[in-house]
């Protein structure tokens, strides 16, 4: 098993391995490695190294180079496909699984996927730029074309004769069952088929009430069905029922990984694709556009804060306890926003049955709204002296707080219903909501009771 | 197959066979069901009726009833296990796995789940209780403890009768072997008892380098090895490498999305066990100490704007933009975190490469500070007609963007070196700083050169 401190072992030999130049230990090392440990190994050296393991390896045992470099994920493995000639990427790429390989060669740049297109052989290339026409994101994209399928009329006994003869198909569980057109018509476990006389028709025993995503299916519903399920694998249909392909646990569990990514960066404004290692110029363009949208937001408060210049220029305090108000209601909106925004993705939370959610996290927003309010207004009566100063701030608490626990519940809810991803558009209008109704209640508050408050100087 | 249309067409109809009372007509429309798809019926139903639909089925069908409980998770399940008698949930509970039932019995009330240990059949309570001693979140909690194995000293057919007659097991792929004193010693895979004749020897077609999980392992640790080596089932062992269970692929899929959730919620401060539909008084309470700390903090901010009444009281534009400061750094250290936070539970990201993630994200820093920068200092400019609040305003975004990145990067790597959860204690940490910097860098430059400011009136 590959405890993390002996992939760090392994990752000290490589490094001093590299360094006295011994190649054949190296490559040997290398060779015993799970590709997953690789993967691991090859991540955490610096470029150089990287490059010239990799190199060292695919001359060797291109079939594990590959494998490893498919479990680095599209984007970094590409990257570090990216630094070989074409000639040996297309060789390399027939060396894994044709989904695996599509996504690969989807990711690099792009006269070079083209190049490497070219450079395959026909039927291989042609299988991945069959893949690469389905959109991304769906069944068809992530699916293995290379499905093993039985004919209806066959016995169990031609069964496994048949499984006998194709060692090399990864991961069997399920054996499909096509009729003649190659339709799918049932599905038998690989463990019935242990249970029966060879001689029963595989018709007889196979299941066909089965559970398939079409090949247009969003690669997110597909991972909610294996997971609800329990499914260790799906079989894809096209439009006619045709059996294309399959789709392994293991895939679903980098979508569900991936899903999970993108939820938690939307939120952020971080776009979907970008990762720790993505090069500062392309993370610098994906993270301004929602920097930009945020400053514009952030004048608009602002032009909120202006309207009461007057009021500030008379009690200046009003200055020191308005971004208080503010961001605690942006605080507490997020809460309320995380929540909501996973409830949606996790199928718990639909538009039917929100009004429950809404007065919960109303009831959360007035009760915290209270008891920080309480808090924040003893403390500005305790530094300033003055208790209607105390008073606006936590009235303008309690205020806010509602505001950011009603707006964080509908918006996201609102958005989905509307089809939009809640997570992607939600913070940046709750914050500005939050901000606007911190500034304009507390400043407001202050300007009505102005005549009450201890002036400054 | 399911689709979420065809889930409503049945919520309608249970709906509407629950108002009109035609009890056999719903049964017989609720034993056709998926578990999972009864789950979500479950979760769609107001609590009255989903608590009678539950009681309905689990008189008649008490194994499917309890593997729709078991799909809403243990909170929702065992939230509506408890509105039953003890004496009817114990018995309810010997119809599922006892790792499931281990799950859902923990989130009962105290009281109730004491009782309902007592109430179960002795052997069933004691499977229930052991696994309950393991510690949450470890292998040993998710594990189901009836695990299938095989004596060394077996034939491939002696194996394949005992498989025969052990039609109930769950899931079985991989067959694990363990000698006369039960230690794990190798594992066949189901396909490759197929391939090979029956008087083989166990010993000879197994594999004995396998991976497997000790039962103290953190579970997310199990997720991990699962998913990087593409598992679809990993067995447990004890400190005496003593077969102790199995965790399946399905189990792991929970295991990755409840930490994706964790690291959501972390990240906005709400606590991992929370749900939309948690009560209002428990959300309160958890939510609370979080909000209190950033209040906290909140006053160490403003404290720093009250430094700066005095240029504030002659200048009341500042008070006008000092929030686009703190603001646009939040927003930007929101996204840098994001992207660390996600990278270090991806395992993408630790200490050792953390020199190259700093460089690049100081980097989108000052780029993303310089395009705000200017973008914020003409604005400002030409609604203010003041050039040098214009600059001032520019350079302390400058400035605040940079702070922003840099700590946005070393914060969680620092915390993650210090054993810990980065997602847990980031962003509290990071808002105070880009908002005492923000304000400090806006305010004191403005005092600096506040000669060159426009005054206010």
């Amino acid at each position: 098993m590959a405890a993390p401190r002996r992939i760090e072992l392994v990752l000290d030999s490589v490094k001093r391995l590299l360094r006295i130049g011994a190649t054949a230990n190296l490559l040997n090392l290398l060779q015993k490695q799970h590709p997953a440990d690789l993967a691991q190994v090859f991540s955490d050296l610096v470029d150089k190294d990287r490059e010239a393991t990799f190199s060292l390896l695919a001359d060797r045992n291109g079939r594990l180079a590959m494998e490893a470099v498919s479990e680095l994920g599209p984007e970094a493995g590409a990257a570090l496909l990216a630094t070989r000639p074409a000639e040996e990427i297309a060789k390399l790429a027939q060396e894994i699984p044709s989904d695996d390989a599509a996504a690969l060669i989807d990711h690099l740049p792009e006269d070079l996927s083209a190049a490497v297109l070219d450079l395959m052989r026909p039927k291989e290339s042609g299988v991945v730029e069959n893949l690469l026409e389905y959109d991304e994101q769906t069944a068809g994209r992530i699916m293995n074309p290379h499905v093993f399928a039985l004919s209806e009329d066959m016995t169990v006994g031609e069964a496994i004769t048949e499984l006998q003869s194709n060692r090399d198909v990864e991961m069997v569980f399920y054996l499909y069952v096509v009729d003649e057109r190659n339709h799918l018509v049932g599905v038998v476990s690989l463990r019935r088929l242990l249970l029966v006389s060879p001689e029963t028709p595989l018709k007889r025993i196979m299941t066909a009430d089965l559970t398939s995503a079409r090949a247009d299916m969003d690669q997110e519903e597909v991972a909610r069905i294996v997971a609800s399920y329990n499914l260790l694998a799906i079989p894809v249909v096209d439009e006619e029922n045709k059996l294309v392909g399959v789709i392994t646990v293991d895939d679903v569990i980098d979508v569900i990984k991936d899903e999970a990514t993108e939820d938690i960066y939307r939120l952020a404004g971080v776009s979907g694709d970008e990762r720790a290692f993505t090069p500062a110029g392309e993370s610098l363009r994906k993270r301004l556009p929602w920097l930009g949208v945020n400053l514009a937001t952030a004048f608009m408060a602002a032009s909120v804060v202006a309207l009461f210049e007057g009021t500030i220029s008379q009690i200046t305090a009003l200055a020191v306890f308005m971004p208080i108000v503010a961001g605690m209601g942006g605080n507490a909106a997020t809460q309320t926003l995380t929540v909501i925004v996973r409830g949606i993705a996790l199928g718990e939370l639909s538009w039917g049955n929100s009004r429950k959610a809404l007065i919960k996290e109303a009831m959360v927003g007035i009760g915290n709204g209270v008891v920080l309010g309480l808090v924040a207004a003893v403390v500005a009566y305790a530094t300033r002296g003055d208790a209607v100063l105390g008073l606006i701030l936590g009235a303008a608490m309690i205020i806010n707080m509602f505001v950011a626990a009603t707006a964080g519940t509908l918006v996201p809810l609102g958005l989905r219903a509307a089809n939009i991803d809640p997570a992607l558009a939600s913070s940046v209008f709750i914050t500005t909501l939050t901000d606007v109704f911190g500034f304009f209640s507390f400043l407001g508050l202050a300007t009505v009771f102005m005549k009450y408050l201890v002036r400054a100087g």
